[in-house]
């Protein structure tokens, strides 16, 4: 398997545009909108948001993968479609007809996404604006102005591709991704659009993918919110010339591992770009019960605002983490809680063990950590991955809207 | 009902006392050891944190209300005795004797408290010189510096005391709080000592006690973490000269009353205090299907980072309300959900109310923020209490240990 360039366009019959629409507001110079199309029919798999509030276009395009194919994906950054009422319903509806009507396709092939202010009516004009440039703009190297389009408070434009040789020829899967605030693991928490040439299945598409969720943007936070327009979507449109990829066979489980891996990849760098992060954090807990415990654990202390200023602070406080893990409702016994940072074992079974302060302060300057809890010797694991919180936070969710 | 002076002092038979003992640090100059003690032998009931890791004090505190009876309550600040393995739970012990053998009591009726700093050995030769110094300086004007000895990251002390005048005399409820961060709402989530000369058995005691924390305690979050050393403690020691008090009766009522008073306004007090807060705001929640769906919405909206950094940059950005009551885990139809803040009605219905923003933005700047959630037609209700999200919380808590 081999990193390639292009992104979303990496994959065969796939093109892509994103182009400047001032979606949020006119001074806005940003890209906005964004499209993806499949030259062929594409099968499609979803994963989304559980919020009891879903927007418009989850609700939308939740129905579009109901009917398995889909042509195009139209997505708007700067406004969420969300909170806003039956209007908001028929705006996403219309967007994807405007999106049909121009490429000649059913308008239940073209699935909308949305991401942005909450509440507020999606601009019908500028949106129709957007849609017509991105039309214009479409090429098999647009991938890059997609995922820049797609982006609000991102810093970076998260991106990649991957081509699978297979003897019989190769598949490229490709994808883009958005989010750093209101990511929380609940389902799928953020936008992230993966495109492949390989054929499957919509059935084994959407198994793939709600296990690969799972283990991917599942284990990570930011800020524990989980949004209202949270889609995680998949295009497969068989272009590849690779044979139809058979779950049971070699080929297959090729594909999902390379399929796994983007999925972590992309989750892995949303929580990278987290909002004000100047941490990355992988949190492993070791010897809980069961898996499903040690994730009740690595959730608790990937998700504490006391664990995330500590890190942001490099201060070794490892007595919050030995705290969360108390609170987490994983069943463990105190005596037996060993903890390590970076290597540095500062708690074995519940006794602080001395460490030389320097030292801890040292390795706490690294931009990667790795917190290691152990709750005892049960076969329970779980990996999670958190930013940590920053003044930074603070300032840009204290106004956002403005 | 009268509001009174004296704090844990004011009930009668109670004395108190707080003094430097440079528990976190020789250059703390704060006091950081405070004893509390009743001159009868008091029915003590207790409400403990259910974080798995429990500090050494809380396990030991925990026996003696089993056995129903204390005389004295000795507590230390700057230092959790927290992950301190089985030399904590012999610090604990240790400390208890200490009291007990100076005031002439049994050792089963001596509680100890410690909150601070996680994973440290409790100095037990300053702990020896705070009780000595304590004992000394024991006073039934000694519960101001008793509230002042247990403060932490506390700004201002909390304390407050009521007479509730009876037909046959009148009863006294005093009370003493710390916490300001490490709050969450999860049974007691701070120090909480509350002091009465009513007459009442364990018991009921116990079962007011815990009634009570479930509408005060566990309605209130700060940053979401439940603490290892949580304790709300009532002594009650009958000096009144009132006769007992007995559940059923119009006294007991009346003592319910304010028994109930006392915990809302200290839990109150807490979130008023919040680490970096400058904002306190109530989440009322209504028309849930149940009062246990409205707590989980309010919890969520009280919890959420995103709503309390907006609430801190006076955002009236109800779509992070919107989003928080969504994945809370309440049911609801998003098209019967409305908000109002401050009166101001944002949504209805599901759909955005118009309104002024420079009417929205003047409200928001008030300190004291009221938000209404309505879920729909159902009958549960639930209130909670929170504070904002300030560059104040990251700055204290990426600095705390040091």
């Amino acid at each position: 398997m081999n990193t390639i360039a292009g992104g979303v366009c990496a994959p065969r019959g796939f093109r892509a545009a994103g182009v400047v629409a001032h979606i949020k507001n006119l001074q806005t110079t940003k890209k906005d909108c964004a499209l993806i199309v499949s030259d062929a029919p594409a099968t499609v798999a979803g994963v989304f948001t559980t919020n009891k509030v879903k927007a418009a276009p989850v609700l939308w395009t939740q129905g579009v993968c109901v009917r398995e194919t889909a042509r195009a994906l139209f997505v708007n950054s700067g406004n969420a479609n969300a909170c806003t009422g039956t209007q908001g319903l028929s705006d996403a509806q219309a967007t994807a007809e405007m999106v049909a009507g121009a490429l000649g396709v059913p308008i239940t092939e073209v699935c909308v996404c949305s991401t942005g202010v909450i509440g507020l009516p999606l601009p019908m004009d500028r949106i129709a604006n957007g849609v017509s440039d991105c039309l214009t703009a479409l090429s098999d190297t647009g991938g890059a102005d997609a995922a820049a389009a797609i982006m609000t408070t991102d810093k970076v434009a998260k991106e990649t591709a991957v081509e699978l040789p297979l003897d019989c020829g190769s598949v490229r899967i490709g994808a883009i991704a958005k989010g750093s605030g209101m990511i929380a693991p609940n389902m799928a928490t953020m936008l992230c659009f993966i495109t492949t040439d390989a054929a499957v299945r919509a059935a084994d598409l959407r198994v793939l993918l709600s296990e690969c969720a799972r283990q991917s943007f599942n284990c990570v936070c930011v800020d524990n919110d989980s949004s209202t327009n949270d889609t995680l979507l998949c295009l497969a449109n068989g272009q590849s010339g690779v044979p139809l990829l058979e779950p049971g066979t070699a080929h297959y489980a090729a594909f999902a591992r390379a399929f796994h891996k983007i999925c972590v990849f992309m989750a892995q760098a949303l929580v990278r770009d987290g909002e004000g992060a100047t941490k990355f954090i992988e949190i492993l807990v070791e010897g809980a019960n069961s898996d499903r415990e040690a994730q009740l654990a690595a959730k608790a202390v990937a998700q504490s605002q006391l664990c995330k200023t500590a890190f942001f602070g490099q201060d070794p406080n490892w007595g919050r983490i030995a705290c969360a893990a108390g609170y987490s409702g994983a069943d463990f016994s105190p005596e037996r809680l060993s903890i390590s940072i970076e290597g540095l074992e500062v708690v074995r079974d519940g006794t602080p063990t001395p460490f030389e302060e320097a030292q801890a302060a040292e390795l706490m300057k690294r931009h990667d950590l790795h917190v290691r809890v152990s709750l005892g010797a049960g076969p329970g694991r779980a990996v999670y991955w958190t930013s940590d919180l920053s003044h930074d936070y603070v300032s840009i969710n204290a106004d956002y809207r403005s």
